[in-house]
């Protein structure tokens, strides 16, 4: 294991090379570390401001092997990082945060559900289903309409569908792929929201105010934060968090999608092992941003402080959106953070604009 | 020449790889661009948040050919910039800002302020000479004590010394280099403060709140920005930054010391053509720093906003005073900047904090 807190002009190694590896490794740099990334992309966004790159599948132990000669603390930008990956590094003696425990929840719906629950943290009712059969069956007590998705994978709406009669549960099976699903009952929520916290290695709980997410076919398009709450349940968000960062044990930035429910209470949707897209408000809204929190937490440094200092409405820039940059550079108001990707795929996250305004 | 403004995701190329490099390479990495380093030094701070590097002398032809192929604006981390390598670049159709006519007056410093006093800018009086004699009759005219500096490079104090008779002149010019000198009559200034402004490809100019500076031993210590200054001061400071912008057609962020006088005169003592370690503060004092406007304004792209959203106290981290980085972490009110570099040697500027206040 490393010596931490992990001091400057040491190397941190991340697994991932997108827009979320490349703003980590950025506020890294602010802190005079050094970046490692591995990827299996050449030339990926985080690649291009990074000390190191080692290309190739993330479960590939010579990368691995190359990764943790680089680095002794690693962390990720995505949660479907495989297991074995964390456990062969581990083995190398690589400090990996957040650790095997959060994976493993983020990675499976039904876990993530049934440790939310045990741990206190609400939910919508749930049942899991390996068959058609145990679909259509369990949709018998449930009830209808549900929301049908893969137990693993599947992200920005993708692998999921409405059922809206038993009956129609083993076609919806095949659609998702015919894997394993989680069906969940309607949330029936009033807004959706987002609490972004970190947990350092000494257990210590950092978190920052609550974020209105609007979403388009399944996909983040604005967050406004801080969202205008009531003190209980900013009150209520912050113990979900604590308890959430408490019971996985967990080290690093945690992104947690809530529910609003019309009578105040907040049910947990998904929770996310990594940086956050309805964090990245916090970049132009907090003095220490959400990824600069990150690398604080997972390198044992002590927390910032997570409090807005600006009103802030986050807009992604989906494909071509992005090339708007002049004439949104242009807007006083607004901070630009373009992810230097090359190919404006439509819809695909290019960038985003902070639009400030006071408190 | 490129096309302006340069679109995200083109190269930037920067001339020097230190802390004022990297701190450029990270701002240009949060708008989408890719960056090119020219260092003579292997693994240099800003080489290792960077796509590219070319290890090089700066007035290497091969180097700058080896950047003008990768980068097509080109810009620099400090103000000794071989003249003949921007015009070798500019041969080589690539566009170098800040421009030839801004390095060639700040790296002499009688034509600096020559040319400031000819744009209307007041300065100390000063004296050219070129040898130990004509050092000793200048100071007939201009009086004791001086300060006698070469008039080429020296920064930090260095290069300098103060003589106290005429007598003493020919002892000192040769202490200093037996070089090239400039005599300045003292400034009896009350306080040194410093004005960052930045003007863009199109003329636009943008200039941040005055910061009032302390140094140490010829080197900056710390800096108070927004300086408490009355509305005329600040005015004064503006009308100061736009007469120098404007008279060197200047492209870029520029750096302008003054010596404030007791009568509320501004006097400007040196412009340094780049960005400034009096500008720091706007790091987290400001929406836009002064790195991300420098990169604005050398790729074409609009000026962004430049008023304070905090007090911001910054102090320069020294040789071993980084060691307490650890401890500047866990302090609330402290953003922390620290620059990769390996070797903290006595008095090296290893990184700097910036300690907030609301405004």
């Amino acid at each position: 294991m490393p010596k931490l807190p992990l001091p400057p002009g040491s190397t941190i190694g991340i697994l991932g090379g997108g827009q979320l590896g490349r703003m980590l490794a950025l506020a890294a740099g602010r802190l005079g570390f050094d970046v490692a990334i591995l990827e299996p992309e050449v030339g990926a966004p985080a690649t291009r401001v990074a000390a190191h790159t080692v290309v190739g599948a993330y479960d590939d132990p010579t990368a691995l092997a190359a990764l943790a000669k680089l680095a002794r603390v690693v962390t990720f930008e995505f949660e479907n990082v495989p297991a074995a990956s964390v456990e062969h590094l581990t083995a190398l003696g690589v400090a990996v945060a957040p650790g095997a425990r959060a994976l493993a929840i983020a990675q499976d719906r039904v876990a993530e559900k049934t440790f939310l629950n045990e741990a206190g943290v609400a939910t919508v009712a749930f049942a899991a289903a390996d068959t058609a059969q145990a679909a259509q069956e369990a949709m018998a007590s449930l009830g209808a309409p549900v929301l049908m998705k893969t137990r693993r994978e599947g992200y920005d709406g993708k692998g999921q569908r409405w059922v809206e009669h038993a009956a129609e549960a083993p076609v919806a099976f095949e659609a998702v792929g015919a894997k394993p699903v989680i069906l969940e009952a309607p949330a029936n929520f009033v807004r959706e929201l987002s609490v972004i916290a970190a947990r350092g290695r000494g257990g210590e709980i950092a978190v920052y105010p609550l974020a209105e997410n609007h979403h388009e076919k399944g996909v983040l398009r604005r967050t406004y934060a801080p969202a205008k709450v009531t003190s209980e349940t900013a009150d209520q968000a912050e113990r979900i968090a604590a308890k959430i960062l408490s019971g996985l044990d967990y080290v690093g930035v945690i992104g947690i999608e809530l529910f609003e429910l019309a009578d105040g209470r907040l049910l947990v949707n998904e929770i996310a092992p990594r940086v956050h897209n309805t964090g990245h408000w916090t970049m132009d809204g907090c003095e220490v941003d959400q990824f600069e929190q990150h690398i604080r937490a997972v390198a044992g440094w002590p927390l910032g402080p997570t409090h807005a200092h600006a009103q802030v409405e986050m807009l992604n820039l989906l494909g071509k959106e992005a090339d708007a940059w002049a004439k949104l550079a242009g807007e006083p108001e607004t901070r630009v953070h373009l992810y230097g990707k090359r190919d404006a795929k439509p819809g695909r996250k290019m960038g985003h604009v902070n639009r400030l305004r006071p408190l």
